[in-house]
């Protein structure tokens, strides 16, 4: 962890107000809150190390099999398994993009190639790409991508597949804030496993439901690839509280749809003021975006006790990078506030308009 | 997980009473179960990456330095960690032991060298083992030893461990039970890892505090080879719950020797009572008892819905050897009255009575 800087140090800042993570805004639904609870009396027992009745349930909702579904403790444990399953000797990585992939990759020695996404063209995955799969035998791919927030092409992403298994790549599709986006469940690959045997599709609970404490992930895949991975996790790796929270929020399709609904609603509104003050926005989807200034954004944010994500460290980008998660509309009112005021302070003006029309 | 089974499956079984897991029979203190229930609300947050406040505070209690500990999910993902770290070509395992260890080893495809423990000697570890350290790169030893619960001399441990360090030879230490032992601070070697630079001491809370459904464990070792291990952990491992329950465990002190005092007296009773149920009974500390049985006790309890844990798939053990948790008075003497039923049913004999004098 040493060398990465994630989102959402509210351990060592001051923070009252944290852009800098990307959970559902409105927070964990009534019934995922309620079913925490009841969990703190069962921790007295071991975890189900099988997670049957949580591999069921959601194999159930997606109309899947049993064994193609493992859960792991968040994603960032299934990615660890994964590479330690498929010991990649080369990998390819599309940037700028999560550091995670490149976390786990580095843990295995595996020789990372980097596809660098271009602002020219709204950091987009393109075609380019298809010639970039020579030699490598695992690819990271995020939908949507983080810290740009954009989603491939669906027709584009099944050739790049297509291409991928013709080969003999592996593929590692993140789809950990998919649900967040309107274009969520037609966008998804975890139906789509059986056409790409080595596509590994990972999403999470976390930042659907808002509970990125409880470590809830899972994997889609085939199934003598899943029991590779399978192999590389630790016994009992899904806590109690996680398997009961999971139970909970398969129920709450309702929250979910209401919440994606009035994200959409709130990411429009945010990206339009955000650009009303002068920044650069990108174009995306789901729940964070990612914006350009010259000001000095993140050190004159956190003065306010105001934290969001400094993109500084991605490869790919430079500074005056920055991801904003979108959040309940009184929060977002407090971040633009806050934005005005820092801009009146330091005099600048705006910086990068005329590229926002 | 699936070719081993470990005890606790209550999830595939009808259970009224677990003899079959070790933890702290008297459950969770209320200290702790109160931070479990105040964590609720805190998992709408990530949980600290290095869990900073739960090391600050650990490394006080025991007077070591921050940089020598490593927390995990579990125990469980920090021996799995360690493997993937030190990729051991051959290691070296007393058995009977925890099964745990060969999981770990078969994810890294070591070769496995087992040193048998004997029944004449109650399974004790010996200075046999020395003679073995030819050509093996890591060695898994548990204190107390499970399925047996029997406790290595300190003079002789330190001895093995000179000899390891001499030749190489990383240790994993697994202390997960210890502190449920009455002899448990004097033995541990939590404090002497200067002295071992290649030693590895796993330790966890989840039996000593009875939250195995939390998932918390730590490792104490010299902080280079910490780094490594760390370095094969996902982000964000030990759960918000798991932190606040680890800080609320460490005020419990009292709590946890007055259950080390009762359990004391309620292991010593019950090995008493089971030899005199014409059990064989091994010497052994803490919250476990291994013993022999030629009644099918597995089996016939199950049907009286008690589970006790079978050892016949431990290696180095046969049939007719079971794990039997110490729980609380009045469960085992359900325990105690079902096997008596059981030897009336079955018309048998007390079988090894004179092994116990």
């Amino acid at each position: 962890m040493d060398d990465i800087r994630h989102g959402g140090d509210i351990y060592r800042h001051a923070v009252e107000l944290d852009f800098s993570v990307n959970e559902n805004p409105f927070g964990m639904p009534e019934g995922v809150r309620q079913a925490l609870a009841d969990a703190v009396a069962q921790c007295r027992h071991y975890p189900d190390p099988q997670a049957q009745e949580l591999t069921e349930a959601l194999a159930r909702k997606y109309g899947i099999r049993r064994e193609n579904l493992l859960f792991g403790n968040g994603a960032s444990e299934l990615f660890m398994a994964i590479v330690h399953a498929l010991q990649p000797r080369r990998a390819l990585l599309p940037v700028p993009s999560f550091a995670g992939y490149e976390h786990v990759l580095k843990a295995v020695r595996s020789e990372v190639r980097y596809y660098p996404l271009r602002e020219e063209t709204q950091f987009c995955l393109d075609a380019g790409i298809l010639a970039e799969l020579r030699s490598v035998e695992l690819l990271f791919l995020a939908q949507p991508n983080n810290p740009v927030g954009n989603l491939m092409d669906r027709a584009f992403l099944e050739k790049l597949l297509d291409a991928c298994m013709e080969k003999g790549i592996y593929v590692v599709l993140d789809e950990c804030f998919l649900e967040l986006c309107p274009e969520g469940e037609k966008a998804s690959f975890v139906r789509d496993i059986e056409r790409y045997p080595k596509l590994m599709v990972v999403r999470a609970f976390t930042k659907t439901y808002g509970i990125p404490g409880v470590r809830l992930g899972y994997l889609v895949c085939e199934k003598e690839l899943l029991a590779l991975v399978r192999r590389q996790l630790p016994e009992w790796n899904v806590s109690v509280p996680a398997q009961a929270a999971g139970m909970a929020a398969l129920r709450e399709d309702v929250y979910l749809t209401t919440c994606v609904a009035q994200l959409q609603m709130l990411r429009q509104t945010l990206c339009e003021q955000l650009r009303e003050l002068g920044l650069t926005v990108y174009e995306g989807s789901g729940n964070f975006i990612l914006c350009k200034s010259d000001l000095p954004l993140y050190e004159a944010l956190l003065q306010r006790k105001i934290l969001i994500r400094d993109c500084a460290n991605y490869k790919g980008l430079e500074r005056g990078y920055y991801r904003i998660a979108v959040r309940r509309p009184e929060e977002n009112g407090r971040l633009l506030q806050a934005i005005r005021k820092i801009r009146e302070e330091m005099g600048s003006a705006p910086t990068c308009q005329g590229e926002n029309g």
